[in-house]
């Protein structure tokens, strides 16, 4: 059992751009700051710097809007080029309404604009650029673990992380879209309670909590924390996976 | 900004019944524990230890259960008295399925089975209980919150939290559903990117992260530790409000 665990943000890391060693300038600046790696650590970094380090940047002066996104930004009042990406990257519009589009991103992940974001995202030649996430936000995960690895010799887990809005609640709050090194869920199912009455629906989604822990040091505006260190957390020794074995299949879905 | 925070779960707790301060027992496990409170320090406190000192628990032989129940426990799959139970504390069924039963709770939280839950209740001569959600979570957490204040002079803020499901994904995770002493949504609108864009869509539901943190520490099934304290993590300074501020009105929901 846990029964504590810490979690500090990494100060001073600079704009990322396409190309950047994502690795090596986290490990660097955990140095800088004083610390290092550990083996055990679980890495919460947002999908944002993965994205622009990456290069899953698209330059909307070079959109053009087809139909469908004409008729949809006609409905959500959004801009049809952005509406335009959107689609390019998603499988599926799952809500349109005024102010809200909601797809499924091709990566499997539900959620609005499929991710897409603009914000803090730097201008190229003046012009106005908006961020993808990762191709394969788990591949993005294992990459960056197994080249932290490389730099520091710590085994560490990588999570990657994005804001969600939810239904029901106002507000959105860090959730995991990949990772690598750890269990996303621990299934409880077969366990028994204090009472000895078999646990019947413990399915527990760690990767969305400790995205959701990481969060509160990141912020989401000005402040450029990107990533986060947690810890003193030991999850459940069953085997890693990627992050895409918390998807909900539509047939088990009843919100679609 | 936080740069860092640490989480630790409260040992010792006995088992929580009807009448008990759950307060006194909280600051006196912290104590025998070798710490303190101190004023700042977010205790989040699972609801079913606040349900049982509440006493909100139901006989399962005592109840009758009504012609919807009969329905609903028929498409579901699930003990008719269940459901009864259910729908008492209920507003409105927002989907029933086999092995399904979403629900509006009278406290306005959408929730599998309105979170009323049957683990780790202990039976009463003999007989099954189930604990329902308290009457009012954020009128719980005031007192909790009152109480500690009185018993250890530190000014804390109190979450009450619970583990729900989501659309889209598998497994729960840990969310609030009661709260006092800060403010549950951090409301960025209006705040500006790294490069003067305007935030449009960032309010981020601080409450629901910090539970979701600390249920990384509670664990679901027989591990007794249902009380975390998160120390080091500053909320925002915005005016405390009730966790029923979260409540996205069905009007402005694209999911019911």
């Amino acid at each position: 059992m846990n029964e504590s665990m810490t979690l500090f943000s990494v100060p001073g890391l600079p704009m990322i751009r396409p190309g950047d060693d994502l690795a090596q300038l986290i490990a660097e600046k955990i140095e800088s700051a004083g610390q290092q790696l550990h083996s055990g650590d679980i890495l919460v970094i947002a999908q944002k710097v993965v994205s622009k380090a990456e290069g899953r940047l698209v330059r909307l002066s070079a959109v053009t809007p087809g139909e469908r996104a004409l008729e949809l930004a006609e409905i959500t009042g959004k801009d049809p080029r952005i509406v335009q990406v959107i689609l390019d990257d998603s499988h599926e519009v799952v809500r349109a309404r005024r102010g809200l589009l909601i797809v499924e991103q091709k990566s499997g992940w539900v959620c609005a604009h499929g991710g897409m974001d603009r914000s803090n995202v730097q201008p190229v030649d003046g012009e106005e650029m908006v961020a993808l996430l990762p191709e394969n936000s788990d591949a993005s995960a294992e990459g960056l673990r197994a080249r932290l690895a490389e730099l520091t010799g710590a085994q560490v887990a990588v999570l990657i992380s994005d804001s969600h809005g939810r239904p029901w609640k106002f507000g959105t709050m860090g959730v995991c879209i990949g990772c690598a090194g750890i269990p996303p869920i621990w299934n409880q199912r077969g366990l028994y309670d204090l009472f000895g009455y078999e646990l019947v629906a413990s399915e527990e989604c760690l990767v969305d909590e400790l995205a959701g822990a990481a969060a509160l040091l990141m912020g989401q505006s000005a402040e450029g924390r990107p990533v986060v260190v947690i810890r003193g957390y030991t999850p459940p020794n069953l085997p890693a996976a990627p992050a895409t074995v918390i998807q909900r299949p539509k047939e088990f879905d009843a919100f679609r």
